[in-house]
């Protein structure tokens, strides 16, 4: 018999708690399987020794599909980067002696990449201690930019939110008579997945998003007006998609910096719309799409709670059978219909990189995105939840905030 | 036998499709009416004889059924403030020789404030020239601010976007172990029902939103400084809700400058957010709900919707009764069960007024709601639609471009 352990880290998304979910389903139904400790605040709750029996809060099938629906992590997250064990061990030796002394012989580690740096350090000190605890990543991020895996577990719910949004939004844009142009500011920092991802309109008959900018190819604000003016005499409201990241020449990003040392990305679509006005003078607005983007649990996509639930409980599989260091992976078989299995992958091969979209994907004159792209693109919105409501409201499923102190 | 008209006007919201829909199908109804007529771009499509006939493009009872989903205004819209017909009566001409040409012997009038004043001054010159054409109002608004009514189509849906998306904003809030604020800025220039219905979470067993800012009270920030620092004290994650509309001695439009020395327009979120980081300190962010507020119908409320329709096909019956000049608005009868009434109003009392909160929904210290305000927004937002879907995505329902042209 042994324990295991289970955190989530990094920024939300509306599929964590399903990859939770997965988890704890499986070690449930696992007979070598004895606590199911959630540790609260991702790494940190390890550290400090700060878990939670999961069993006395997850009480039945209801609440599962609660959580299913629940956007963001119920045990909180945490933006902790591991040191090099080889340089400084102390948090290591605190690791270690609050998993000896819970038993817990196996580690889940939910989150982005910084948690891949995570499970590979633990595994590889781990095995310098000869410390029999398996670890394992299950991987997570809106972003879609981590490599190996087709795809990351809550990239196709705020996929779908961001298409809705912007199918919405092209209804709201086009009433008027006179011409306009809408710019949508979209998550994504370095790589332009989730913009790249609104592309999906073309397959439902929309014309819009007119253009798309991703950071993966250079942006040049003349170009950028050449674009909308090429649009404009062929639609009445033009729909950009724009990714935060696109780096402008005069850099948006050149000065405000947030709490974590982050540079403010927020503001490429504003700056847009200013530059848009100022040259082309027409009615011209920006919408940041902001935080909804990771957390519209409401719009969520079946296929990818589905599938981050299943990657979840692989992961215990796959700790059963004795791998460690691995982070779990789908890869894709076909796209229509849409397969994919799921693998483990080394997690020193997934930590600290970043995966950017084909050339194949982005259209030949860098403003927008090619059939391809769609291919892959629109399996990974599919499906909806039977979202369990409470007085008109999608319901949560939160634990009491002293447990989380 | 006659024809009639109808039109859709002003900001987009989710419900002025429904309106439609409801004209629409009591006309169907109607042996007395022939040839309905859509006109495009609000009034505009009666001064300038842009017709479509309904029943052609509106076939099936599918077809009803998504134009019930589809947000925005399927007609296009205006912002056509007409002029008093004593001191310039050409356009007046205009409209009288389509309604002739054409038939008509009643238009309806989707729309909001501008709306109920264009009703008003064409039964006013109908009567003056003796001209048997009817005339009612169908009021819309996100902003709920029209006079006499409970509340208007379109809010309802709006108030369910705002709540579902600042409940899962408050998941998304609570992740970290440090200190944050959030600030959540929401439509409402003058008025400030839809911030109000944020309250709903109240009745959801949620603390938040911590604090809510509306225009109907002076807005110091020494008072909201104080008001954080105090929920601070109390919760990890404050949530503020506030809206656009609140004044602040500075003057938000006159004030900040961004990064690139231009001013800030939209903004009252993004300033109270530099005003939080310069004197509290605290990790802290701003959220802007934007668009996404009126046209968000994948999440609306199948109250508003079913009312919505409903409104609408009472116009008929109101016209076909003789009735003219006038706007349909709710009575409510009960909170609980919520019952409405669907009665008529003189559309020279809803006309360029404005309805505020009362102060019976706000606390004591201007800085939320009370019990009284909860039961007013609750029923609004209850139930919801089967929504339709395409690929992955909430179906539209769309008229070619060419015809609106």
């Amino acid at each position: 018999m042994m324990n295991i352990a289970v955190a989530q880290s990094g920024g939300p998304t509306c599929a964590i708690n399903a990859s939770l979910v997965g988890v704890f389903k499986e070690s449930l139904k696992e007979p070598k399987i004895d606590a199911i400790f959630g540790s609260v605040n991702g790494i940190e709750g390890i550290i400090q020794d700060h878990l939670i029996d999961l069993k006395t809060l997850i009480l039945t099938n209801d609440d599962m599909e609660l959580l299913r629906q629940t956007p963001s992590t119920v045990l909180g997250s945490c933006r902790y980067k591991l040191p090099d064990w080889q340089e400084d061990d102390s948090v290591y030796k605190k690791i270690t002696a609050t998993l000896k002394q819970r038993q817990i012989g196996a580690f889940f580690y939910i989150g982005g990449n910084d948690s891949m740096d995570t499970v590979n350090k633990l595994a590889g000190y781990f095995k310098e201690i000869d410390l029999d605890v398996k670890v394992i990543g299950i991987p997570k991020t809106i972003d879609n930019d981590l490599c190996i895996t087709d795809h990351t577990p809550g990239f196709g719910s705020a996929a779908k939110y961001v298409a809705a949004s912007m199918r919405e939004i092209v209804r709201d844009s086009s009433v008027y008579s006179i011409p306009s142009v809408t710019i949508v500011e979209i998550m994504g920092r370095h790589a332009g997945w989730l913009t790249a991802s609104s592309s999906v309109l073309h397959g439902l008959g929309e014309t819009a998003p007119h253009l798309i900018y991703v950071p993966e190819r250079k942006f040049s604000l003349d170009d950028f007006f050449k674009d909308v003016r090429q649009e404009m005499a062929k639609h009445k409201a033009v729909i950009v998609a724009v990714s935060e990241g696109i780096e402008v020449p005069e850099g948006v990003q050149s000065g405000v910096v947030d709490n974590f040392g982050h540079k403010y990305l927020s503001g490429i679509g504003k700056y847009l719309e200013e530059a848009v006005r100022n040259e082309i003078g027409c009615k011209v607005r920006s919408i940041e799409l902001n935080v909804m983007q990771r957390c519209s649990s409401h719009i969520c996509s079946k296929t990818d709670i589905d599938e981050s639930e299943a990657i979840g409980a692989e992961g215990v599989r796959r700790a059963l059978a004795g791998e460690t260091g691995k982070v779990m992976v789908f890869r894709r078989v076909n796209d229509m219909p849409y397969t994919v299995v799921i693998e483990t992958a080394v997690a020193s091969e997934i930590a600290n990189n970043e995966k950017f979209l084909p050339d194949s994907y982005i259209s030949h004159f860098g403003n927008n995105m090619t059939e391809e792209a769609l291919k892959y693109f629109l399996p990974l919105i599919q499906g909806e939840l039977n979202i369990i409501m409470e007085k008109g409201l999608p319901k949560h499923f939160t634990i009491q905030e002293s447990l989380l102190k």
